[in-house]
């Protein structure tokens, strides 16, 4: 009998550990989850698009120029070269985790990856197409129509088909299992002592107030320049442009911290190409307090304990244009 | 005594066969025979390589940005965009099979494709880097420190080894079993009739004394316009560029017919977007032959024939730049 309750016991806590794998340590960050693919067939389209430049006027800029998925989701420029080589505005977020954000752009504009897709497709700064021109152009290519109509069960597909499937592509774009998970799994080896140490002083000294949650940011705007003001000549309002409130000039979504490693340069402007300087400079402009050398090395240490596993991407062959393709016009 | 004969001479039929199955019909087009990849750390080091927009001044442009891999090994526009979007001079073959053409660009000046591979990095109408800056660049990677040393067994490597890991990569870029190749080797039902009456067509009218071949083109340097001459305003002398003799003006590489649905617009100047109107060109200038709506179809049905298998790229995640990498300047 002591026997079978000790077994029964040993069970359940089996079960108990097995259940909450993903929280053994109390910590306000949580591991990140595989993407479950449930439509394929979606996906797989999306990928197509994602990757395909006859969305752009030019025919040679596609999503993966500037959210480039060898490079961390992101093109490691200060900011981003579009139509006619015109400099971006601001410096181009990871597509990587994206899907856990609670709003896109560094102004939060949009609401979803859905609506975000939509964004750089028009924008005569970007990839300076027209929605309606997107849709003639993949409208008259026969595969993706076959596509589309397998997928929406409609050949006379439109933007919205377009966006949804690019951002369904993309919320399988997660990188789980970094070092820094594994650890929150449970796993005492996963991290250096150094890691360990500069997730504590990450955590102590009030980094994690604004990098939490599972994508460590991307859960609310902060003011960049808090305690000293930021210096730039970048002329991004941040969140203001959206509210029209002057008290959210300077304030910009909080950038996830996973993959950090990949996706210099950093800040909304770039303007910083190294962790040990971005680094340095948070502790400095938002929590009042000048990190030694130690210190630093220690949360750039814990910072590259977030890269995860890359999404393994098998590049999409793109179906080839039709006769009466409307065809690209990089120079006028 | 018989029954052995037999044996034998059936054993003789069969390696006869399994020989030469490769040209079980006497053509003169051969069937493309699989990459067999002997270094594959030397592929992959390849591939990052070419994938990798660090070798260019901007960290924008890499050999994949005019050589899509989605897209036929070509970025189907007319002339490739370069540094600053400069316009490029000359429409960007197909990097696909490329390593079966007798030498590289439309002017043949390059004899190899690790030659070939040095020249749009240094090309300031390209991607306007340096053959020793991209050298700082990579040489700054520890992981592409520690890759070339597996690879090539030094740390100091330079351009040398950086082309040739390129044209390593891009060897393994053949394109097999497309419907003609079955046919070749012996498949009956490969190829519709229309397809079939297209090749016949194809040879009969003297195509094939300049696309013939494993690639179907390479072999060879021919005046464009050869009845009746050639109107561009391209001003691209051919092969004369490299020889300094007037009898070459106007004479270009013939280029590899294989992937040709894929790898539009076409001819060296890219002027032209629909195969029925490059085939009816060609018929005219170069054979000096109207081809019937009908011919001129099933020639057309017989080069979607030539589209093969093509690579499946699993996207290299690349190394991130070291903190003292030096940086792109996309802008000046």
């Amino acid at each position: 009998m002591l026997s079978f309750r000790l077994s029964a016991a040993l069970l359940v806590m089996g079960m108990a550990f097995g259940a909450s794998a993903a929280s053994v340590r109390n910590e306000p960050v949580q591991p990140i989850t595989p993407a479950e693919i449930t439509d394929p067939a979606k996906v797989e389209l999306g990928k197509k698009l994602f990757f395909d430049p006859r969305l752009s006027k030019s025919g040679f800029i596609s999503c993966n120029s500037c959210h480039n998925l060898s490079m961390g989701g992101s093109d490691n420029l200060k900011t981003s070269i579009g139509d006619r080589w015109q400099e971006g505005p601001i410096n181009s977020p990871t597509v990587l985790n994206s899907s856990l954000n609670m709003a896109q752009f560094w102004d939060g504009r949009a609401g979803t990856l859905k609506e975000q897709a939509g964004g750089p497709i028009a924008n005569p700064k970007e990839m300076a197409f027209t929605h309606e021109l997107a849709v003639e152009v993949l409208r008259s290519i026969p595969q993706y129509v076959a596509e589309f109509n397998a997928v929406y069960g409609k050949e006379d597909f439109g933007i919205d088909e377009i966006t949804d499937a690019i951002a369904v592509f993309e919320e399988t774009l997660v990188t789980p299992d970094a070092p820094f998970d594994l650890w929150l799994k449970g796993d005492d080896n996963a991290l250096t002592e150094q890691q360990l140490a500069g997730y504590q002083l990450f955590k102590n000294s009030g980094c994690v107030a604004c990098h939490n949650g599972v994508n460590l940011g991307g859960t609310s705007f902060q003011k960049m320049g808090l305690i000293e003001p930021y210096q730039t000549t970048n002329p991004a309002e941040g969140r203001a442009a959206v509210t029209g409130k002057d008290a959210d000039r300077f304030s910009f979504k909080v950038p996830t911290l996973r993959n950090v490693e990949l996706t210099y340069p950093y800040f909304h402007d770039g303007a910083v190409d190294t962790l040990t300087e971005a680094v340095d400079i948070m502790g400095r402009l938002q929590l009042g307090r000048h990190f030694t050398d130690e210190e630093n090395a220690q949360i750039v240490a814990f910072l590259k304990s977030l890269t995860g596993k890359q999404p393994e991407i098998t590049l999409p062959i793109l179906p080839p244009s039709h006769d009466n393709t409307p065809r690209p016009v990089p120079f006028d």
